[in-house]
């Protein structure tokens, strides 16, 4: 399979326009289920460590596990206000757990039998499913759906609610729907939050 | 931005014929800078925790350097044998350290403030940088240039023959360059070393 200059172009746009949503900007539109595999089936085709395929996803559409975790965020995200002084912090959403059309957690399942190219560095398991997000995020993108990654949950919370063991650990907690809009560019960009760091600052 | 099923069509196509390259598929050939930029530009377009972009990338030309590097992958894989008791592992080349036109390492440096959205995860940095490294897998898919993550590697070892310091942390070793051939499928895949998980299998 030799790819040219039109697939480079169109992943270039896939990269640049693929955002992170929040609350503010989801619809209440439904998703078909066949949106939905596509995306997760996107997910499935990301490389692995020794092929472990080592994920796991629990999609969320129940109202009443939604609110526990959305309880959750609410009291991490109290317990983080004091590291910010800046009122944008304040005013910011930074999540859409309700309002969005479902939520996807995705969890790293820690496998029984040693792992091909895990043996030097463990954490490549994880790795794995977040290379599954991301390739699930661009699938929702140009799907024209939108995702939004919430990590301000305590992990643990989460397990319990949708009451998953030990042994999985919660990579990604995923917001996902259709969206009011695409954001030209990232919100914290805009608002001055951080600024954006160019190709010759980031090598070394 | 509104995307229809020609994206579609061409992103599903870059995620099912993504591969992982290995030493004996890699070629002696020049990638222009033009396309090495092209692959890092899709890095620095990954989401990044609270807009951190906490990423750092060095491009490893140097043979003497690299050769230190697979030193330390000779002395990982010895380690790591008696743990795979199936001979076909034996027979698996498993990195293209040397191979390859270049190799780039990514890191993780961790910001001195604190990060909006890292307060209740704090390994939401480091997958942030993994997303980068998903997305320089796909550019470089389409630029029909191969790519393959070692893991098999102590990230100490590779921080010191890099001499960075102790802020960062490795998060990825990628052997990069042109290929003699694509494989359709995994090659851990082809060989029965693991199968295909289905999506309703990694389902919760």
């Amino acid at each position: 399979m030799e790819f040219g200059k039109c697939e480079v172009d169109c992943l270039d746009k896939v990269l640049r326009f693929r955002r992170d949503v929040r609350g503010n900007n989801f619809l209440d539109k439904k998703i078909s289920s066949k949106k939905i595999e596509k995306i997760l089936k996107a997910g499935i085709k990301a490389p692995s460590v020794g092929y472990s395929q080592p994920w796991k996803f629990a999609v969320i559409k129940s109202k009443k596990k939604r609110k526990k975790i959305y309880k959750n965020f609410q009291k991490e995200y109290k317990k983080s206000k004091h590291h910010f002084s800046n009122p944008t912090y304040q005013k910011l959403k930074l999540e859409g757990i309700k309002e969005s059309y479902l939520n996807i957690a995705v969890f790293y399942k820690k496998p029984k039998r040693k792992i091909l190219g895990q043996t030097s560095q463990k954490k490549m398991g994880e790795y794995s499913v977040v290379c599954a997000v991301q390739n699930m995020w661009l699938m929702a993108r140009v799907l024209n759906i939108g995702i939004g990654w919430v990590s301000i949950l305590k992990p643990k919370s989460v397990k319990k609610v949708l009451k998953v063991g030990r042994e999985y650990k919660l990579v990604a907690y995923l917001c996902v729907g259709y969206v009011k809009e695409f954001l030209d560019e990232p919100e914290l960009k805009k608002l001055e939050w951080e600024r954006e760091m160019f190709l010759d600052e980031v090598m070394l």
